[in-house]
């Protein structure tokens, strides 16, 4: 059974109009903390957010799905109104957006581990004990100087960070049904690149003679003698988001990942990253009469702090955006809206399924009695509880940038 | 477009993780009686319901769709995470479930009215007077003994109650597409059993044969000398819970329908039936360390009080699963949820299409405002009000069972 897709009606009706807004607090969701009781949203001091939300419509997005724990890419695909079940990102593409590669359709990406084998030949570390980034940096320079692969086309090799790196096979015919390389336990040697469809051969070949031949440029390294793949995927470039909805976008996002799915979509992405909250917001503002009309701003700091389960650290990110709010919260744009992109509850030290507040404010939204930007608040906005790829249609109408559904 | 079905991508998430206890109150929602203007559950005295309720999240299900009223398959289904609209269970398969047959794969089960017909051979009571069970029995016992059909395998006859029985066909090559015998009105004899598709051929002849020697164990009756059969329907396997999502159920019902269902999702079924809401909680104890990870705990006697029309039994019935609920509420489980497979307002006196609501406590639930475990409470619920088949997503999640989706 199918349920319509409301964002191919949103396609069909899409016009120019007003510019919009969006504030991601990443991860900004999450649970009670033991001893607070409050989560961090509820617990935070944030007049300018509370008075933004008096101002405007307030409810909570379920990102993916119930119970549906997003990773980094389905999150932010979801709220750019990109369903994220039938827009699936593999490791490869995400970690090749993740180091701000631009990826071209029919691209092939993996993601590479630095790891250690015996003379023998097996593995002794999947993760070479986890080099610094500064060596990974040195290994993948040696590597693109000293190996050069023979077939039309050429390749791209980028350290992501510690042990992790990413490889970008670019060139005709290329498949990217191949399987791991690392056979992900110890003691066995690494598997030999192998084809899992006829269209993957010739790519296979390619990964083993680069796996040949890196070889080569890691003899006598010391862990990291050896490379496993995983996650290999060909690069099919999505509709964009000025083809879906009208929208020219400008990513104002500190961390490469963001800006990396940003360009999936089209978005322009701003140059030289912004600096923590304050520069995030100060860009916002140098950019907002740039000639774009939609602008995700992402704040990473409110994810990393859940992440590493410092509840504190969660709060004060949330106080602070609060505080350089006012920078930002009356520019000259239709529609100003925050959200996130998935719980990260402190509790948790993790992503988390549970849905998120968001709020929209305009002319033309029905603001309701929610007067704080949090869990316990939004819940009872007029927005209601709903699908994160709904919220995409809502900022367009607010906008007007929606035309009349039939006659 | 489509928007994929939640319950095929927990499938994919699915891993193993905490005990889930879902305590299912067959019925519980209703309607505000006349003369007390509340339903049965705002009506109870439930203290310890509430205090779950107030340390729980909890919200509104729609069992199968607006306006859907759901019969007792369909209910239990959606809240197993089995879309009702696509795992249809025919009248045939439920009555053999009813009377707790062991379905096979390619059974093909039909209904049957015991009936009335005159010497002309025209019926004239389709329900031979709502003969009593102990007859039924001895009819069917008579038809075992005295009919030997001829083809390659077997078949079963159960008493259900009253004038309806439940006729099971086993062996090769049988195809479930026969019309009914019922020709839904008297003054007409009954019709031929015949196959609607080619594959039914067979065992629409096992059918004629069957009827035509059931009449001769069936001679001398009074008023049970014919039978009318309907609904039948080859029995395909559903994929188990097990398979989708990896739990291993226990189910804990005192009624033959909701084991059989459970059985029909490869869920295991306590033996002996417990008996009243006391010994079921009391099973519910015995059991909850014995090696399963998911329990559906089955209360009926909401649902039968509401079938009544007897608003106070109802009241009384939620009120002692109250009394008893200590008992289980504190058991080793991640998860403890309570919700209702329906409606069952006692004003109407049998199922209706109204949401039920729905509880989670866990250490992962986001506790909301919500006080009581009642209609005019959960609907504020953090939950919000959704389709039932949200809840074992979300069961699953809050017990840890759920990946995270997407990097």
């Amino acid at each position: 059974m199918s349920v319509p897709d409301y964002s191919s009606v949103w396609e069909q009706l899409a016009q120019p109009g007003g510019k919009i807004v969006l504030l991601v607090l990443d991860g900004a969701g999450g649970l009670p903390f033991p001893g607070v009781n409050k989560s961090a949203l509820e617990a935070a001091r944030t007049p300018n957010l509370d008075a933004l939300a008096a101002s405007a419509s307030c409810g909570m997005l379920e990102m993916v799905g119930p119970g549906i724990t997003p990773g980094s890419g389905p999150g932010h695909l979801a709220l750019f109104g990109y369903e994220p079940l039938s827009h699936q990102l593999g490791r490869g593409v995400l970690s090749a957006l993740g180091v701000g590669f631009g990826l071209q359709e029919g691209d092939v990406a993996a993601r590479i581990n630095f790891a250690t084998r015996d003379r023998a030949g097996r593995i002794t570390d999947r993760r070479a004990g986890r080099i610094p980034n500064e060596v990974n940096e040195r290994l993948c320079r040696s590597i693109r100087e000293q190996v050069k692969l023979e077939f039309e086309g050429e390749y791209f090799l980028f350290t992501e960070s510690q042990h992790r790196a990413v490889l970008i096979l670019r060139g005709p015919g290329l498949g990217g049904n191949i399987g791991d390389t690392d056979p992900q336990k110890t003691g066995v040697p690494p598997l030999q690149a192998q084809p899992t469809a006829p269209d993957s051969e010739k790519s296979a070949a390619v990964v083993r003679q680069f796996v040949e031949k890196a070889h080569g440029a890691l003899a006598g390294e010391t862990p990291a003698n050896t490379l496993l793949l995983r996650g290999f995927e060909r690069y099919k470039a999505f509709p964009t988001l000025a083809q879906r909805f009208k929208l020219n976008g400008l990513c104002i996002a500190q961390y490469p990942m963001y800006r990396g799915v940003s360009r999936l979509l089209g978005m322009d992405v701003a140059e030289p990253p912004p600096l923590k909250v304050q520069g995030t917001m100060e860009c916002l503002v140098d950019r907002i009469d740039d000639g774009h009309d939609f602008f995700f701003v992402h704040i990473k700091g409110t994810d990393s702090a859940g992440e590493d389960g410092d509840f504190d650290a969660k709060v004060a990110t949330i106080e602070e955006v609060d505080k350089y709010l006012p920078l930002v919260s009356n520019l000259n744009a239709e529609v100003f809206a925050v959200a996130a992109d998935h719980s990260t509850p402190a509790v948790m030290q993790g992503h988390s399924w549970h849905p998120v507040p968001a709020l929209i404010r305009s002319r033309f939204a029905r603001v309701d009695e929610v007067r704080r930007f949090s869990e316990d608040a939004c819940v009872h906005g007029s927005l209601g509880l709903r699908p994160a790829t709904h919220l995409m249609g809502l900022l367009l109408a607010h906008a007007g940038r929606l035309k009349k559904f039939g006659a």
